[in-house]
């Protein structure tokens, strides 16, 4: 069995990317973000809310991509309690010590010890969509957008696509 | 550690938003799911297609976002039998009372004792993303739009927004 | 108690769709994944890319989802020994056996015996959006697309939706 992952010739260049065509905008970002834990949800609502707002898109879609396989986002609460609710789930339904095969030398040429973190951010998910209308993104009251470090820490990447139709008054 | 959560200052106006550039259209519409139960699977499958069909879009996608943190909204097959499995697991997968933070008034605010509801919501996922095409939503022969409300019997919001090339000839 | 679910009229048309306008391209192509297993997992990550390559699109979007309610699509590492982990994920979560009502005749008309499939293809997901740019999709160095099979072994579709800004120059 081979031990090897499959890997991709190179990365999407980072920065910002645009595109638009009667009336539609494509807008691509990067947004870094810097963790300091190996387990650690970070809310980045806002900094999504700037990419929106500069797209200048009144109604459209914005897609958010988890760049790695051990980083996730979602959608939920900010809240410090609730937190660390979901590092206490996580943690229990993923064995951070069960002689995971992705952790086995004589398996897997991967020596970060992180099979856990791959099933975690599995369940999490790597990539969400919102919408946006009226030029701002669509949230309930209590809604955070949510990014989950689970083999930190690191330095991370999110990318935010923007598509939609271009507000003309702008 | 703050008990509050943070919150976003005003909801998208509800009913229907529209845009449309070059022959893309985009459409907004709010469904309304009035829950009974604390736990319950609702059908939505007919009413986001009349949404679809409404738009006359021919090809595109149509973003499904719950407007709520435990209300989630997901694809499976639609069967009472299938139904009670799935809140049979989400309670084994999140038990309600094993003194979750978010539920405990030294470190949270929230009043509602629904840490369960939270995670089984982050569990199911807050958006779907399906596709269009000669104008109708594409589904395979058992697949049926779902919510699970979570945290009810409560008033619920599912917003629908379907973006994609109009069919000319309607 | 209804034993039966609720099925579709008809699926969507196999084979490629496409409609344009604006500078906006929308393109939709079906791949056919021949499993051999009751569960497995497939790298179907060349096949994605060739789609959105043959769409010319340069910036944009592509859904990707699943035709069927016990195949899933999700992203993560494509190597053997995380697939035999995640295979045991699946298995501890959900037990086969355990009971289901889906499975039992006096409340389901379905004779697979497959609610453990129904119940691990809705933990994993049947939607998964990815980002174009540049006129390639957008992928970390270690991610790929897979999609389980959970109740083969079977024919399976996955259907791929492109829409964004077509590449002008080509």
């Amino acid at each position: 069995m081979s031990k090897s992952s499959a890997a991709n010739a190179s990365e999407a260049a980072q920065g910002t990317t645009s595109a638009s065509g009667g009336g539609v905008v494509v807008r691509g970002d990067t947004l870094t973000i810097q963790t300091h834990e190996r387990i650690e949800l970070t809310d980045v609502t806002d900094r999504v809310v700037t990419v929106v707002r500069d797209s200048a898109v009144a109604e459209g879609i914005v897609s958010l991509w988890s760049m790695h396989t051990t980083f996730a986002v979602f959608m939920n609460e900010s809240q410090k309690a609730l937190h660390a609710d979901i590092k206490r789930l996580l943690e229990s339904m993923v064995d951070r010590d069960a002689d995971w095969m992705h952790n086995d030398p004589d398996h897997s040429d991967c020596d970060r010890l992180n099979a856990d973190a791959h099933l975690r951010a599995m369940l999490l998910g790597h990539s969400l969509t919102l919408q946006i209308s009226g030029g701002d993104l669509v949230l309930g009251q209590w809604q955070r957008v949510l990014v989950a470090e689970l083999d930190g820490p690191r330095s991370r990447t999110l990318r935010v696509q923007v598509m939609g139709i271009a507000d003309r008054t702008t």
